[in-house]
Formats: C-alpha cells, sequence, structure tokens
C-alpha cells in the first residue's frame, strides 16, 4: 500500500518545528569551560573600565601647567619622587615640577593630568636624586586612560544567548566572572535504522553498506552545540524497534533516526510514531534531498525521522534540528545564516521543488561565489565532506546560470540568522 | 634605559615564525572523538561507494527489455517473485516478466538493469501470488545507482591536513575507518606577568585589573585547535620568573607569556629570554596593536611575549601563534583566511602603520561589508567580544572612506589562508 502523503513547503516546516514549546535551563559553568557555549544571561559590567584613570603608556605623570612654558630651547626639568609600577598606587602628594615615573596600565597619581611619554623625557639621576627632562608642554589630560571611557558601571555589555568566543571570555574575565552562567545543551539522542548497515568494525558484505549517517549526525549535534549520545541501530522488527524508541525518547531532548521513513515495506518509524501516541507535524516536505523528513512531537521530546540517505540526512538536521538546538540554548538567531553569492557554473536541470545543493563558497574579492560540489545525487557521501554551505534553488520550471545570483546557507561559521525563509 | 628596538614589517615577522622548524605527529583516534580535528593521513576510499549496483527508490527491478511494449494502452504484467530490503540480497534468478520488490539501497538483482518506482506500478496480489503491472518502457540503466558511481576504490578523498567536519566523518564512517590518524595537538602553555593583575574572584582593589588576558588566550587556543595549559601569574622578580618560564617551556610547545615585553622597567621577559640563551626572532613589529610582541625560540619551544593589552595580545596571538598551531596540526591553510571588503564606515585617521582594527562584518546580498567596532584604543576590552574580523589597514598618510575596498581577516570561521600577506 503507498500511503499518500501531501508534501509542505520548507519554511512550513521550519515553522511548525519553531512552533514546539521547548525548555531552557541555565547552568553555572567555570570561565575556562565555557568557549563555545551560549549565555543564557546578559554580561553585565560589575564596574567602570579602566577602573580607574590610568596611563596607557610607560612615562611620566606630571602636572600639565609646569609643562606649559617648555620648549627646545627652553627645556623644563621635574624631579622624580616615586616610581609606580602596575598594580601600585603613588604614596606620595606630586608638588609642582615633581613627576611620578609610571608604567602601562598604573593608576594615575591623584594630582597629575597628563602623561610624558618616555620617549620624549630626558631622565638622569645625580647625587640630589632623578630628574626628568622635557622639551614640549603636554595638555591637561594628554594620555590619560579615564576612568570608565571603554565600559560604563551596569552597562550590558553582551545579550543572552551569544555564542562565547575568546573576546567575551575576556569580558567575562575583566568583571570577575569565575563562573559563568550559561544555556544548559541539550541531549540528543541518534539510532540508525535498516539491517543493511553494518557496524564500523564490519567487512563489507554483499547488499550491505557501512552506517555513515549516524556517525555523521553525532559530528552535526556536536557542531550545533548539543550533547550527543548514539543509541546504535533499531532493529527492522516493529515491536523491538518501538520499546527501543520509547525507552530512548524519554531520556533525551531529541530523538534522532536516519532512514526508515520512507513509504518501503520495512519503513516502520511512522507505525512507531503512531503506535507512541505522537503528534506528527509533518512527514513530506516539497524539497529535494530530504522529502520525507519527519517530525512528531511526544511528550516533551521532538522525534525526528530523517531520511536514511546521507544528503538527506545531514539537511534535515540543519533546517529542522539545528534552530531547535540552539533556541534552546537561547539563541536569538537559531538558522544557518543566509547570504546571496554569486552562481561559478551552470545547474542547467529544473526542478519542481526547492533543492538544497551541497556547496562551496569562495570569496573573490569582495564576492561571495558558490558552486555545487560534484556529484548532485542525494547519496553522494563524497561530496558532503567538501560542503560548507548549501545552495537553495528555487523549485521551478528553469534552471540556473553562471552569474545568477542566489541564497545560500553557509554551514562553517559561528554566525546564525533570525529568519531565513521568505 | 629606553632600548632601540627596529620594528619589521608584518608579513617579516610571520614569515620569521613560520620558519621555525616545528615538529608533527599523529595519533590514533576513535571516529566519535574526531570532530574538529585534522587528518594526519589522506582518506582513502577502501571501496567502491555504492559498493555494489543498487535501487536508489523503492520499487520494482525489472529486465528493462520487458518493458519495451508497454504502453497506457498495453499494460505490460510481471511476477513479483520475491521482495528484497536494503541488506537482502536477490536469492532467485530473475526470469523475463519477472520483476522483485525492492528497497531503497538494495542490491540489483543480477538479472535486472532497471527500476520502476513503486508510484508508477500498480501492484495486486490473487491466488497465484504477487503481481505488478507497469504502463510505460523503462529504459536499460533506469534509476541505478551503480558500483562505484560515487566514489572509486583508492580515490583519495580528503588530503591529509583537512579539518574533520560532519561529512569527513560520514565518509570515514563509509570506508570502516573506526580510528582515525588525526595530528597531535600541540599543548600551549600560558603565564600571565604583571603584579597589577588580580585573579577571578578577587575583589577589585586601587590600582589593579583582573587579569583577563590570560583567559582569552586559552579560548583562542582551544579555538585554533589546540590543548591549553594555564601556569597562573609570573612574580615580577626576575630569578622566580626565569625560573618558572624555564620549567614550563620545557614542558609545553609553545609558552605564551602576555605583558612584560614593552621597555619598561618591570618588563622582565627580555632579559629572561637573554638568560635562556633564547633566539629572539624580533620584539617590535610595525603593526598597532601589539608592536611589542616578541618571540624567541628556545630549544624546541617557541616562546610568545604578547603584549599585556587584551587587543595587542588577541592581534598577536592570531597573527603569529594561530599559523604554528595549525601548521602542527598539517594544516596547509594555517592563516586567518583573508577576504575583501566594503567599508561601511569611514576611518578618518591616518597611521604611519599596519593597523588591524576590531571590526564586524556583515553580508549585504552578495558582499561583505566591514565596519569598526567602537572604541578602537588597544585596551577598549569591550570590544573584542564582538569583533568577528580585523579590517587591515596598511600603513600610510591617508585615512579610509565609506565604500573604500579593505582587506579583512576572518575570525569565526573555520576556513583558513595560505599566505594572506602581500
Amino acid at each position: 500500500m503507498v500511503e499518500k502523503r501531501t508534501p509542505i513547503p520548507v519554511h512550513e516546516a521550519v515553522r511548525k518545528v519553531m512552533n514546539v514549546p521547548i525548555k531552557q535551563h541555565g547552568e553555572d559553568v567555570h570561565l575556562h569551560e565555557v568557549y563555545g557555549r551560549t549565555l543564557a544571561e546578559d554580561l553585565v559590567a560589575t564596574h567602570p573600565v579602566p577602573p580607574f584613570d590610568r596611563s596607557p603608556y610607560d612615562g611620566f605623570a606630571i602636572i600639565s601647567s609646569d609643562s606649559t612654558e617648555a620648549t627646545r630651547d627652553n627645556p623644563i626639568t621635574f624631579e622624580v619622587i616615586e616610581t609606580i609600577g602596575a598594580g601600585s598606587v603613588c604614596s606620595k602628594k606630586v608638588q609642582s615640577h615633581q613627576a611620578v615615573r609610571i608604567m602601562t596600565g598604573a593608576q594615575m597619581p591623584e594630582e597629575c593630568d597628563a602623561i610624558v611619554m618616555l620617549e620624549l623625557a630626558q631622565a638622569y639621576t645625580n647625587e640630589k636624586g632623578s630628574f626628568m627632562t622635557i622639551k614640549r608642554s603636554f595638555p591637561s589630560g594628554h594620555n590619560i586612560s579615564y576612568k570608565g571611557e571603554d565600559v560604563t558601571e551596569r552597562t550590558v555589555l553582551i545579550e543572552k544567548g551569544t555564542r562565547i568566543n575568546p573576546g567575551t571570555i575576556a569580558l567575562l574575565a575583566t568583571f570577575g566572572y569565575e563562573r559563568v552562567k550559561v544555556a544548559k545543551r541539550p541531549t540528543v539522542g541518534v539510532f540508525a535504522t535498516g539491517s543493511e548497515l553494518l557496524e564500523l568494525g564490519d567487512s563489507l558484505e554483499p547488499g550491505k553498506i557501512r552506517n555513515s549517517n549516524t556517525h555523521m549526525l553525532l559530528a552535526q549535534i556536536e557542531r550545533a552545540g548539543a550533547v550527543p549520545h548514539y543509541f546504535g541501530s533499531l532493529p527492522d522488527e516493529f515491536e523491538l524497534c518501538f520499546e527501543q524508541v520509547k525507552r530512548a525518547a524519554s531520556q533525551v531532548d531529541m530523538l534522532l533516526t536516519t532512514g526508515g521513513v520512507s513509504v518501503g515495506d520495512f519503513d516502520l518509524l511512522p507505525d512507531v510514531y503512531e503506535k507512541l501516541g505522537a503528534s506528527v507535524l509533518f512527514n513530506k516536505i516539497a524539497m529535494r534531498p530530504g522529502s520525507v523528513t519527519t517530525v512528531a512531537v511526544w511528550e516533551d521530546t521532538l522525534l525526528y525521522g530523517l531520511s536514511g540517505n546521507p544528503s538527506a540526512c545531514y539537511v534535515g538536521f540543519e533546517l529542522f534540528v539545528r534552530p531547535i538546538i540552539r533556541t534552546i540554548m537561547n539563541d536569538p538567531l537559531p538558522h544557518l545564516p543566509k547570504v546571496k553569492a554569486t552562481l561559478a557554473e551552470d545547474v542547467p536541470k529544473a526542478n519542481p521543488f526547492t533543492r538544497f545543493v551541497r556547496s562551496t563558497i569562495q570569496y573573490q574579492r569582495d564576492q561571495i561565489h558558490v558552486a555545487p560540489i560534484g556529484f548532485n545525487k542525494s547519496s553522494a557521501v563524497s561530496s558532503l565532506a567538501k560542503t560548507d554551505a548549501f545552495m537553495v534553488l528555487p523549485g521551478g520550471t528553469r534552471g540556473f546560470k553562471t552569474g545568477d545570483k542566489v541564497d545560500v546557507l553557509l554551514l562553517e561559521t559561528d554566525r546564525g540568522s533570525e529568519w531565513p525563509w521568505a
């Protein structure tokens, strides 16, 4: 019996998935463990930066009015009364025509209002003490980094949901965030289906192939920022399959299966969803590859029936799983980033469905060029490794020509996008 | 005493670092642990893909010549003699006007040379057995995925040095690479210097600031793919400092310190390098920020004296440390990728030195636009978190205007670049 399925447009499928209520949790993690995680709350400045007026250079702190008359012909000499390094404060009250030798980052002596860079002063010591001479004047405020000029206290520096990069970590450290509230990473389970699948270490057998999708998915889950959990292969026997899916689904936030969602006699997932009482959001999408991608909701868990086809499986993950993972992690830009690119070769064949073509981008001067990769059947596993973008070709009656501007979804970037669909 | 240092151009500094002999090692790692690592040897196809002729669809395998006469008015009926799922092989010899019900991915029966998609056949069962009828002809080879059409055996699929992405993992799994030879990640040690530095949990004190650079560097090291090791803070006392640097340097592949490389009285690193007998490659670069970046070689270890300034430290890492880390990991494109971008706002101030301006890029249609971020003093820690690119502005007497095309180095991407310097 061939079941009739009604395909829905890609953007509608994405919307249905995004409308499923999800739960977000935060957790406290040490600063050294948060690279790549997302902030679960705004990063707020706990004090001004700089926290005090300071010298950005090695040099001498002076009272600027003492320097007004200094010229090449009229050098002015200052007594150097103290030397302060970064981290120290001046212990003396600076008087007129006195200077303080000051290191980069050190706090300005209270009475001083200008810094003379080391190179612009002539320093010397004699029996009377330490001195330095300048041959030009310095205005008030010269070479001072003022308290709060970089950041004022209570400023929201980085919004909740931002992916933490090395610069974010510098900020967190500056404000003393030893532990950081980050979004808890969802756990995503993966099952392979299909008795044609051999495990990694197995030798090839007639008719069989090695399971590659699940391992690929584990890496896609990791790239998206979630925690992958591999449950192994499901048998092609309904009751066993049902029990295993049910048990696994209660342990994870999302459960992915690959294969078993077509209309073939051995495609058990549709029946498993039915017996679970899961609500099927869709089971056919007007796209290539990945048209059989099925998403269902059971209790709090999203069940994804991804295609058994490597490329279809890959696309299904990036379009429908990634944005949920990123949303659970508070990311306001959960989708793949979309850019326009110039097509670098013809894609002559028309297709009635929206196509996601495995592609690679090149930056040529200030433009992005995109070319499909190799052999574009949905089973072509060899091209996935070189794929760093999907070209999105709208369905229609015509092909596409070199030079056409096309939409491209970027894969290997930390960026995201709000809603890339029309 | 102000030491005179001679600045060298950026590209010369990079070249000097890249010319230091480095050691590359491989290690065997389980497939589930290799995401983000780099291949230490070429990935070679251990068998053809597909490994046998197979059906890309659910349907019926037939002998195509049996279908030649089939039309809407002349339907032709086939006896369905067996059903094979993916992973099974046909046990019977297919005769003329016999068909085999075949699932996606299953091996073609030897005698068959075309697949009829399920939707194009009318299947029925009666007391005589199972049958299916077609109303059109199918040419030989129709809907068959041929053995080796995707990949032939012994093909080099991915070159040594490639960063492993989810697609690479699918390939590795397909060919049964349960363990993968990947490049050993170098260990990079980090010291903070400067008694002005408070630790993360400390309250602010007059004149002092919290150590942020080292935590930032640990994340930069992680982003570049290496293993960070934090050694804590160095004291401002020479002998202690020397001993700690010497001990640490012998434990890691690279040792980074931040601060202590200027010409201030408390900048001890130059003397440490001298006492070690390390060979200093350079200690002044014609660039902003980061001009005091110092690199020395001691025995097998690269010693980096990065600026204590957050932005200068950040830039110094990306220009001089990252490419070495990536090279040790066999990456043939170890440098930050360089693209051209359109300047989105004026940068009026001229500067005699090459500047690396903290910036953010935007994709506008198929062009890349770049804008400097906020406040561009080298101490401005708040801008680093929003930085995803450096604008490279050549030194000279003029500023730059909106619309100018400028070079940009991208930070948040897995891509690399061969030699981005003129």
